[in-house]
C-alpha cells in the first residue's frame, strides 16, 4: 500500500473510532476522488437511530451531489467489507475501486462487486479486525441488528 | 390486485406527488407490516441534497430501527424498480415481497433480487409511468444524477 493509500484507510479507521467514541457501531469511510477526501462519514445506527446511515452510506451522503463522472473515477476506502446495501450503492454510482480494511469478521458482498467488474482490495488490517472482534463480543444484538440478522 | 394492496401502493403514489410537489424526482414508497405503514418515503435528492435518500432507503429510514423479524416479515411497495442501492438495502434486510409500480421507464435490479428469492410484483400502473415519464422528459439531467448516469 503506498503512502496515500495508507493515509485513506487511516482516515477511514478515525472515523470508525469516533463512531466508537459516540457509542455507536466502528465502521468508518471515506470516498476519495483526485488524490482528496470528498466525503466521510461512519456507522450512525445508535447516534442518530438509522437504519441506512452504515459508514459507506454516509460518506456518500457527506459527499454531497456529485456527478457520475466523480463517482466513477474514485475509490472508497472502508474499514470492513461492504454489506448488500453499500455495495448496492456502489454499483449504482459505478465506484470502480473499493479498498476494504477487511472481511474476516463480516464478509460482504464482494462476490457480486467483483463480477460486475468493481476493484477490491483487502487490507487484512489488524486494527480494524480488532475494533470490530472487540465490539462484537460487546455488543452482539446490536451487530446483528445492523447486518440485517 | 387485493384492495389492501391497492391502498398500500396508493400511499406509495402519494408520496411519489408529494416529492413532485416539493420539485423533487417523483418515486415513493411505503414499508407495510402486519397490515400497517410503518415507514413512508420518498426521493429527495433536491430537497435535502441528498445522494442516498431514494424512495425506498427514506421508507426504510423513516420506519426506523426495527427487529429482524419485522424486515422478513414486511412488503415494500415502491412506484418504481428499485436501482442497486435500494435492492441491496432490501437484500441486507431481507424483505421478502416487493410490489413495483412499474418498470418500464427504468429497469432496477429485479433479476438480482429475484435470484436472491425476494417475491416481485409488477404492477405496471399508468399513474406511477405517466408521474415518471412527464418527469424524466423535463429534467433529464436530475434523472440521470439520480440513477448514476
Amino acid at each position: 500500500m503506498d503512502q496515500a493509500t495508507c493515509a485513506f484507510m487511516q482516515a477511514a479507521i478515525d472515523e470508525a473510532r469516533k463512531g466508537l467514541e459516540e457509542g455507536g457501531i466502528p465502521i468508518g469511510s471515506v470516498l476519495v476522488h483526485d488524490g482528496k477526501i470528498i466525503g466521510r462519514g461512519h456507522n450512525r445506527r445508535v447516534q442518530q437511530g438509522s437504519a441506512i446511515l452504515h459508514g459507506e452510506m454516509d460518506a456518500l451522503e457527506n459527499a454531497g451531489r456529485q456527478p457520475a463522472r466523480v463517482y466513477q473515477e474514485a475509490t472508497l476506502y472502508t474499514t470492513l467489507s461492504p454489506c448488500a446495501m453499500c455495495s448496492g450503492a456502489i454499483l449504482l454510482y459505478g465506484i470502480k475501486q473499493v479498498v476494504i480494511g477487511e472481511h474476516d469478521t463480516f464478509m460482504g458482498e464482494e462476490q457480486l462487486l467483483s463480477g460486475r467488474g468493481v476493484k477490491l482490495e483487502v487490507r487484512h488490517d489488524q486494527t480494524c479486525k480488532t475494533l470490530m472482534r472487540e465490539f462484537i463480543a460487546r455488543k452482539p444484538e446490536l451487530w446483528d441488528e445492523d447486518i440485517g440478522r
